[in-house]
């Protein structure tokens, strides 16, 4: 136990909490390539290895029942842990899903959720071998396992970018976050007038990449076809901001991104402008797109520029530490990795 | 999606909702072994097998924050996970553990939560490989999924009871539930009269029984030495009647065990007797004793008798359906899985 006195866990932040609470942890079992800090943990079965990641989801927190279908929530929660599979370019093979409900949930809702779970499994091809259901006084809890195997070769984790590298991502980003934020709105002119039509039509694009993400296989497939093993890979999950962030530690690098190359699709920037925000700060900051950010090689640039949704937005250097946005005019400024939270905070 | 009208999820009970969401589910993966239905998932790595189980622990549902210590809980969290791996007759390699924590904690309370995730891992040689932290609006919740190994021909499943075996159980049941029934009773008077000081000397053994459980790796061992691979095995969670029924409906067949063999500790029976409860109820229906459930074949009779911490207390038979309790006067009841919840609702 640390006898340093005394941080919140607000001043840890979310990442530095799971370093500090983790770090006396001795490796035991010879199986066990990587824990805690990348995507997924890694089992070494010899040639092959075995990739495991989970995450969870408490209403209330990471959903809102009120503007979220049963059957998107339970695809979405089975997505968000294959999405950190495929982040070690590995192939997602068996989930478990573990669920808390409370006495609100009638069987035919349960049914919903599992129906969002199955359409995943039989999108990815996954397995569903366990979980765990059980009562709660307070809400939905959701926790999913995720794994997966891949090539020991072929393996793609945080840590294995190098100088010089391209910067690529697949998408475009912050539509998710803006999705949610129209969601959001509704919700509350709702609740301040009961008579009140939610109004979603115009927004389809926007909704369905918070409501529904897809992850990029088709880009990994792309990757693959060409012949590129991408340097380092991350899902975007809390923003590009907070992912770079966590590349360039792992990585011990440092790396400069262009703010004119960051993708943002149409939709996005319509419904920024009408909450009168920049764009990019939802890229940045908003998180859950669910889109890949990774590296390849210089000598990569041309095969990958032509893979269909893939965008070059800078390159990695040197210089560890620094993780500088440029702007149209040359200035820079250091990334922040804000995230989520930060964010709704802020507003 | 079934079009059957409605059945009400008490109605169809924990299992029969397992059953019921998880029934429309296609396995797809050449390495699922077994999927849901037993203690563990079993993914198969040709010479040997891997198993995969989670538990979800929320608070005011699984533990009380009043009178449960966070190193303790964190000791439990990971244990009853590795009992199921156990259970297999598996030893545990990895865990995952993921937190949803609400403002009230210190960075200091989830220290001492994570000690007790140590010990265990110390204790049964298993590695943390990863987890989610998370905030939770709603009091603290947890999730840990166990992943382990076993030699194809030594993993012990739900199913392969043979009709004739005799039926074993570790150690003495009932324990557990004594000991959340004091510790409930001395909550409630403080509650009444916070002056009150909770009174648990002399209750040590129950109290540590609840708030400690160890899994039989002492039994498992001796049956190796003994050279007795279990016919069928299950960890005692929900209580030794609905462990019997699982078994029974997995291998279809059916068993009956003989109520003064089933082993209580003095310190159950006294605790009973302050609650003027029968302490073969707690046994049969009090949950969370985490010792071993299994099968040996007849001619194992002389071996596993002699197998310190070992009761032989009844045998399988051919008539499926039929889980009976004989008495002392040869009178037999049919076993129900009542199970922990119906229990504090009867009281």
């Amino acid at each position: 136990m640390s006898t340093e006195k005394t941080r919140t866990i607000d001043e840890l932040g979310e990442f530095g909490l799971i370093d500090h609470l983790t770090s006396g942890f001795i490796k035991r079992q010879e199986s066990t390539s990587v824990g805690v800090g990348d995507d997924a943990a890694v089992v070494d079965h010899g040639a092959y290895v075995q990739v495991i990641t989970t995450d969870m989801l408490l209403e209330g927190v990471h959903f809102d029942l009120v503007y979220t279908p049963l059957k998107h929530l339970g695809y979405k929660a089975v997505v968000v842990n294959l999405s950190d599979v495929y982040a070690m370019n590995a192939a997602p093979r068996q989930i478990t899903v573990s669920i808390g409900i409370s006495g609100k949930f009638s069987v035919e809702a349960l049914e919903e959720f599992y129906e969002g779970v199955k359409l995943a499994c039989e999108k990815f091809n996954v397995d569903l071998v366990g979980g765990d259901t059980t009562g709660s006084m307070t809400g939905l809890v959701i926790s999913v396992t995720a794994i997966g195997t891949a090539l020991k070769k072929e393996l793609t984790l945080r840590s294995t970018a190098l100088n010089n590298q391209l910067i690529c991502v697949t998408g475009d980003l912050g539509a998710a976050y803006m999705g949610l934020k129209i969601l959001e709105r509704e919700k509350q002119l709702h609740a301040e007038d009961p008579g009140f039509q939610p109004e979603l039509t115009g927004y389809d694009y926007i909704l369905e990449r918070y409501l529904k993400p897809e992850p990029r296989v088709d880009v990994l497939l792309a990757l693959k076809e060409a012949g590129i093993v991408p340097g380092a890979m991350i899902d975007i999950s809390d923003g590009l901001s907070s992912e770079l962030l966590h590349i360039c530690k792992a990585s011990e690098c440092g790396c400069q991104v262009y703010d004119e190359r960051i993708p943002l699709a149409e939709e996005t920037k319509e419904a920024a402008a009408e909450f009168q925000m920049e764009p990019l700060v939802a890229a940045l900051h908003g998180g859950e797109d669910y889109e890949l950010l990774f590296t390849v090689p210089l000598s990569g640039f041309d095969k990958v520029s032509s893979i269909e949704g893939v965008s070059v937005i800078g390159n990695i250097t040197d210089k560890k530490g620094s993780a500088l946005l440029v702007g149209n005019d040359g200035g820079t400024i250091q990334l922040q990795a804000q995230g989520w939270k930060a964010l709704a905070k802020d507003e």
